[in-house]
């Protein structure tokens, strides 16, 4: 843990601002003039208002360009027999995805968003390709069964690096950013760490992630007992818990909200993983919540667990259970629709329509 | 009642065929071998299959470009107090779409469609004016707690007009037909033909509307049921029971969903205005079900009434009540994102992706 790492994270937290209260009254004070019936776009409006009182002004900035993020990174919880699918997946997915052939990339195509793949702790070694940037804490994590999964130098990294992926972004011009994730095993970290987050039972939280039988549920569900029990996770500790269960992928989306945050961009959170690393976010910074949409609800119900305790209600519930930040892409039109609507739609006086 | 007219419906009734169930085994098998968890895209999974056994081929053709068709008309029954806003906003949002200043032409905007508006039975004369298709029918429609909303000719030749609007937008290329709405008091027609069509009752099928308060909504509940003992609809004449309750854009409605089914172009509903008109349609022609899409639920509780009986799952399910076709609108990149994964993702195969 360099003493810059931390101070880094330290400015991140400090820089975090609340909503802006006088842009959130401009939004419902603008809405109320828009021409339709008060209250007919339903959760678009509140969720207008969430942008004007993020950027500061309204109306809001659009949120485009926009950009998924996928953080990629393996789980030494793997062996402990949580899924069926093979640890070389992550790999094999990062290679799909930079070669455009994943549904993130099919969704991100039609939603006109950029996709950008970090690999920030695959067990793999997947070389210099285009397009991806290496940003490997370590070559996945330990099984959290055994002790931590990561040091809590490595978390930091981690976040430093989330952080740093949502800065270069928006300096790229992006003005939404989304949350996007890749490994084998990770709904079974993302499990323990609602538990650890929310005081949910592993029962409660944890899911059949990409589809695992009754047996393997079971052993997943044991898993994360045994994890709960073994590191008993302080909640005032949100760094230590986030080491003690997370891949490196959650930590970088960690540090990818809280850069976010810090510089008033939205960020449209995907499914569980997100979600659990929302809960760290939020632990360490509370203010960081304002920025966040949630995108979807996934089948997972750790994730519905997530969502309850951040207070996000979901944009589209379509039974979901991909990852990749599909669920965000979906949502990505319509969190667009809602800025437009407040910027562009006329109000009553100027197109001459009568109020009732 | 021309014999072109009968003619016309008859023929286009005769054309529409069922889903091509080689087309949805294709598709089905297709999924499974996406480099995805079998299942993961929830119902999207489903959307894509039904967009292959309307289009007779898997993959099937991108839903693009769409257009959304703004039907606008005006209501006898207003005049029975239903709704607070006065008739005359009916013509002036019309001014306001083809000037481009209201909700649906900000959510078209966003999603790329066209807009497209027809006068099918304003109350005002609304002259030319560049971009409107001029196709009353009449200037209005008759108090249905009197009589007939409109004659059975009326009626027939508004479901030509409809008939002949999504000819017209598929042989300008669009491959995705939304539908939209405009006629204050048409909540109230809604709600009518939902009970006529499914035997709900006026208290369970009717709602607020624009947003009306308890006083006008018994009395719209009043309204409908006098409606329905006036005119005792018969199940068996879809015609009869459209010209009974309904709005000259439902009566559109009716034509361009049927159109669009001759032509197996996918139709992505609004709300309660085009639900009802829906279920005319299926009246009319069972198969025409196969090309709907629901793009939304809207709050109006006819609205999920008439879903139900369509047994159709909404896609978008956040609290509007605006109609014009912005909840079709914002469903609109759903669809399109479900025909880009099922045509675009690699397969485990190609991809070299293990499999579990």
């Amino acid at each position: 843990m360099t003493a810059d790492e931390v101070a880094l994270l330290n400015d991140v937290i400090a820089a975090i601002g609340p909503l802006d209260a006088t842009a959130a009254v401009a939004a419902r004070h603008r809405q109320a003039q828009l021409t339709k019936p008060a209250g007919s776009l339903g959760v678009l409006e509140e969720l207008s208002v969430q942008l004007c009182a993020l950027a500061g002004t309204c109306p809001p900035p659009l949120p485009a360009p926009a950009a998924v993020a996928i953080f990629a990174g393996d789980h030494g919880v793997h062996a402990q027999g949580v899924t069926p699918w093979p640890q070389e997946v992550t790999g094999q997915m990062v290679a799909n995805f930079l070669a455009g052939g994943a549904v993130v990339n099919a969704f991100a195509a039609q939603a006109g968003a950029e996709v950008v793949v970090v690999d920030i702790g695959v067990a793999a070694d997947l070389g210099q390709v285009p397009g991806l940037l290496s940003r490997k804490v370590a070559p996945g994590t330990a099984d959290f069964t055994a002790g931590p999964a990561m040091t809590r130098e490595q978390a930091l990294t981690a976040v430093g690096v989330g952080i740093q992926v949502a800065r270069d972004l928006v300096a790229a011009g992006n003005r939404c950013l989304l949350t996007g994730d890749m490994g084998i095993a990770n709904t079974t970290a993302s499990a323990a760490l609602v538990c650890a987050l929310t005081g949910a039972a592993p029962a409660a939280a944890t899911g059949r992630g990409t589809g695992v039988d009754d047996a393997t549920l079971a052993r997943k569900v044991g898993v994360v007992a045994r994890g709960l029990a073994l590191h008993r996770p302080d909640p005032g500790d949100p760094l230590g818990t986030l080491a003690a269960f997370g891949g490196f992928e959650h930590a970088g989306l960690v540090g990818y909200i809280l850069g976010a945050a810090e510089l008033r961009i939205p960020v449209i959170l995907d499914g569980v993983i997100a979600g659990s690393a929302a809960l760290v976010a939020r632990a360490l910074a509370p203010a960081a919540v304002g920025c966040l949409i949630a995108g979807h609800r996934s089948a997972e119900p750790g994730h519905a667990v997530s969502l309850a305790h951040l207070d996000l209600r979901p944009l589209i519930d379509l039974d979901l259970r991909l990852g990749e930040g599909t669920g965000a892409l979906l949502a990505l039109p319509i969190v667009q629709s809602a800025a437009r609507a407040i910027r562009d739609v006329a109000t009553f006086d100027s197109a001459g329509v009568t109020e009732k």
